[in-house]
């Protein structure tokens, strides 16, 4: 079909309201960009409605073409980027909330709602959506969903995926299905939901999601204790582990990202400081305040000093801050190439260490944050974007990254998922014969390898 | 093969200890006995190793032998009753905790290790695995995971599957794979591990489990409200959840299952009443003393009485008086059929009644309990074993419910699973399209249908 063609069928679905300019850049890249992973898309279509989903999933399915589903396009993985061309499907214009039951703890939203939004929503109810990934204003529920995404309080909450009782979706050929619904327990089929969790589009495409909710905290207490180096805080985050504290969130920045985002830190890094833990309470105003003390004693033993946010406003910034880490070690060299490793918790240090040795190795200054408590570490080689020579370095550095990860116990991605940057990798951590099932599935719910082709495993 | 020939092979696998006596008739059944599901397997192994079991398996799927495998033989829907013959592969012998990490808040347990087992380690080590199915003593982890057991305290912990982090699998043809592991988070591949949690050994055989553990809470304080009538109980489980309390736990009896097990009650139930509500608060001492507080409130305004256990040892008693309701109330009649259904919390009280119409309906005498926060009723037909015709009539009444389940938004198996006895009733609640995606994904994994067959959805 031929460009002109193709928009005229796919207006007659979703109506030229539906249609986008193709030519606009930001359909044909995410937040990857730094990976130089880009691609052009034959069409870019927004349905307003899920059986236009359907359609357009059929319309592609009849003629071969490829369905890129995109949410809020902040994946670091490039997991919504046409990198073979094919039909964008846009889920912003399905954006709705179906049904908000604060008295029942539950929700249900379509695709295109930002994760902020549900959050808010939540909040306003007295309750929690607990996931919290990067980019909640930006990003979809639907492309969280889709991959799984974590975030600081998964520690204590889990990724997106708990929190989702049930799903709409379009699978192949163009069938819109629902798995699930309101109803906490179902053990009737196949779990299909978390299959379709973390799937990357590969396998159908998110129209809806319903949404298990819970009361929210009263009170949210954070903690920051900061180390002379990896090993002592390392050491602190298995103290905490150790002494059974229940923290909601463990988080981590080494030196390096320290260095980047210190400065802006609500009253600076004290000298000496090459670690830094932020965690957190919360619950009760009574629980959030024993755990907090909990947290102070057991994070204390090597910290060069400890200090605590004295309100809500300054928990609030720190989190802002927390947020932008990201941006300010980027901000170091103009850009970043950053992966996404988990390893066993016990192996956070060598983790962290590795990190900043393989960067060393490739002529690289590297750094990390992320995680702790769910060893989740953003491994990160800092780079200017224009010295093609770094960041062909820097490629060669993220494949030793994964590498090092999959040696130390861990996964090659906690939570971002391997879209197109990691395609074809699941191999460096599963067996030949777990990686033939997962191919199997691919092809039984997906026989023409249409939906989001050249992602995962392809 | 001759019965005999089989014999000497599966012995070159498993060795003379690994054999058991397929005459033995608890091979044939499991705890649906009352639905009449029986099979006579062509024979029984017990391997001692993960390698056995895939070698058993590979064998079986050579010859063209089914597989079933067996767990605890608690299931109520007949999951591990070789109905057409075949292997049985019982895992009672691999039963091995591998790791015991308590200051990692992990363990990899073999499947054949009781639940039991696994939560009272969990507990020596101040840590909870949070899920508490029925028959714990007898349960085994694995099958556990593969039906994705339920409990009183999935309300706030949820099923099985919530606290698996990796399977060790034996995947057709006989490969023995592993996903996940040690790691908390995980987004490499599809959730292969969801996937196989609750597909009730039709899609593999899981042969161990790593399994993530929490702080086990210090206090845990039951609360029991009795109320006249189910409109008024079903009314004060909405409360709970308006009032935004926290609980562990949020269980139920009706006036049947009350008329049934009251007599064991500790102290009794009060005269008048016709439904109870067993609430429990959990967590540090404080906090837990706080969410009883909550639950007395949100619990009292229409109860007839409240009560609470003096201590530790009266809730503990509690708790073993409601795992003996299912009993008490099979000693009405000699025995009874009991379904699993679910639905949303606000239409439990619709399913209370109707489950009494129903067995009205087909001259039955019908009485419900379950987990009330989880819309999860075990609405169960009373009847005597011995009386053909009541039989009958008990599985007309049990599709009844089926049918009501689904028409009230639910599911037909909250926490059972389907196994032999609701097999192929999944286009109940699903539709056509997502029901052969669920076919396609048994053929994915098991294209020669081996693997437990005429279980779920043949």
């Amino acid at each position: 079909v031929t460009s002109r063609s193709l928009r005229a069928e796919l207006a007659r679905i979703v109506g030229e309201d539906g249609l986008r300019d193709r030519r606009d850049s930001r359909w044909g890249e995410d937040a990857s960009a730094a990976h130089g992973v880009r691609g052009a898309p034959d069409a870019v279509v927004a349905p307003a409605r899920a059986e236009q989903v359907a359609e357009v999933v059929a319309y592609c399915y009849r003629r071969g073409l490829a369905v890129i589903p995109r949410g809020g396009g902040t994946g670091y993985a490039g997991g919504c980027v046409p990198i073979d061309g094919g039909v964008v499907l846009a889920l912003e214009r399905l954006a709705a909330v179906r049904s908000l039951e604060p008295e029942r703890w539950r929700m249900c939203v379509e695709a295109g709602a930002t994760t902020g939004q549900v959050r808010r929503l939540a909040r306003e109810n007295g309750l929690l959506f607990a996931p919290d990934p990067g980019a909640a204003e930006q990003s979809q529920i639907g492309g969280n969903i889709a991959t799984n995404a974590g975030g600081p309080h998964a520690f204590k909450y889990g990724s997106t995926g708990r929190w989702v009782t049930g799903l709409e979706v379009v699978l192949a050929p163009g069938e819109l299905v629902r798995v699930g619904g309101p109803v906490r327990k179902d053990v009737a089929g196949y779990d299909l939901r978390s299959l379709l969790v973390g799937s990357e589009g590969t396998l159908g495409v998110i129209t809806a999601a319903w949404l298990r909710l819970e009361p929210a905290p009263e009170a949210e207490l954070p903690v920051l204790a900061f180390y002379p180096d990896t090993e002592s805080g390392a050491r602190a985050i298995l103290d905490v582990l150790a002494a059974g504290v229940p923290a909601a969130a463990l988080e981590f920045l080494d030196a390096g990202a320290l260095a980047a985002g210190g400065g802006s830190l609500p009253d600076g890094a004290p000298p000496g400081a090459g670690f830094l833990v932020v965690a957190e309470a919360d619950g009760s105003v009574g629980e959030a305040a024993r755990v907090r003390d909990e947290l102070v004693e057991a994070l204390g033993a090597g910290a060069l000093a400890m200090r605590a946010p004295a309100d809500r406003a300054g928990a609030r910034a720190l989190w802002r801050w927390r947020d932008g880490v990201s941006l300010a070690v980027s901000a170091q060299r103009g850009g970043k190439l950053s992966e996404d490793v988990a390893v066993p918790v016990e192996r956070l240090a060598d983790a962290v260490i590795g990190t900043v040795q393989i960067g060393a190795r490739h002529g690289l200054e590297a750094c990390s944050w992320g995680h702790a408590g769910d060893g989740n570490v953003h491994a990160t080689l800092m780079l200017d974007p224009a010295d093609a020579d770094q960041r062909r370095r820097a490629e060669a550095a993220a494949a030793d990254l994964l590498g090092m990860a999959v040696s130390l116990g861990g996964t090659i991605s906690g939570e971002h998922g391997l879209g197109a940057i990691k395609r074809g990798q699941l191999r460096r951590q599963w067996s030949e014969a777990a990686v033939a099932a997962h191919r199997s599935i691919k092809r039984a719910l997906d026989p023409k390898g249409l939906l989001n082709p050249g992602k995962k495993e392809p």
